[in-house]
């Protein structure tokens, strides 16, 4: 791949490299990039179960895939089903899930795609991994929403669950969410409805991801 | 992603899933091919250090580029340095490797790359167990080459500092390689130059990637 991530950021890493030669892409990013005709980046979605980052991110990515975007969702739930089905919902496997998922959205954008990473994310500390681990172009999009709303959503039937004891430490009862300093946008969904925030996060994505700039 | 990876193979992996929702991409594997006019499809290339993975695979990479198609090179050194970097060379962590990197592999093929996989993958095991996660239109490509040729090119220096003792467990000298019985392509780099090599990778790739087949 043409950029390397930033292994020296994961303090969870410490394999002897030695025998190891890395080496980039004959195809470079900006090769890429204009062969799609825009600039690859990881637009980062963080915010409660229920609080439209899936459904936004679908309706998006249809609509820019029409439109002749190289564009992917790199979802949570789908990586804790394949790469990182191995890791439970500890402190430290919450941290290599991050990881790995930042590892991957930069793979995805050195080739090409604009990726939309849905995950909770409910920590600064790990958002700031994340944002370390991708560096280039990576977007940090809080999609906001009243927990009372998420609660009444409730899409996957876990805030029901996690309520009456069902599911431990899950984000909003069990355990907190810190909303971000640093969010680049914020999209709140208990006050628009899911076609605004979808216009709002694609208008985004156009600037962010225009060649022009 | 349209395809979800087999996970119930991975016996490395034993979480309590029940409340994880993976949802399809709202984008089908076939509709990316489409986009692209080629299937996609993941290209294993197996075989010794220095028998010409890296070097085969970036010119095809560079040539079918060129032509228009959506290929990316999944380099086991650059993995290594990145998404694996947490991993050492056990047996245990090199499973952990092979896992991985199909997972991977499978996201990049099922939004529409020809992905060019580049792992020694000394053992038939390890590489049915990535065959088995990849499943659909997954190729196995056995790059050989003698033995002797290698260590005489040695590109990274390796085998001089495991001939010296300076690695345990390497490739060829402390450590054995199986030949696959089940390649579906063989390129032998001892008795064809890179650039015949080269030619005969793309004459596959355009064969198993057609959309008419």
């Amino acid at each position: 791949m043409s950029t390397m991530s930033n292994t020296q950021h994961n303090t969870a890493v410490a394999i002897n490299q030695d025998n190891i030669f890395p080496h980039g892409s004959s195809i470079s990013r900006t090769m890429r990039n204009r062969r799609v005709g825009h600039k690859s980046c990881v637009i980062w979605l963080t915010g409660l179960s229920g609080a439209g980052k899936s459904t936004i991110s679908s309706l998006v990515e249809q609509e820019l895939f029409d439109q002749g975007y190289l564009i992917t969702v790199l979802d949570g739930d789908t990586m804790r089903a394949g790469l990182n089905a191995d890791l439970d919902f500890s402190k430290k496997s919450r941290q290599e899930n991050l990881r790995r998922a930042g590892e991957v959205a930069s793979l995805f954008a050195n080739t090409g795609h604009i990726v939309l990473a849905t995950f909770i994310s409910p920590y600064q500390e790990g958002r700031e991994y994340v944002r370390d681990i991708i560096g280039t172009n990576f977007h940090l999009v809080h999609v906001e929403a009243k927990l009372d709303d998420c609660i009444e959503r409730d899409p996957k039937g876990l805030y029901k669950k996690a309520l009456s004891g069902g599911i431990e430490n899950f984000t909003g009862v069990g355990q907190g969410y810190e909303p971000p300093s640093d969010a680049d946008l914020i999209i709140n969904t208990s006050k628009q409805d899911i076609l605004s925030s979808k216009h709002e996060l694609i208008r985004f994505i156009e600037r962010v991801s225009s060649l022009k700039v």
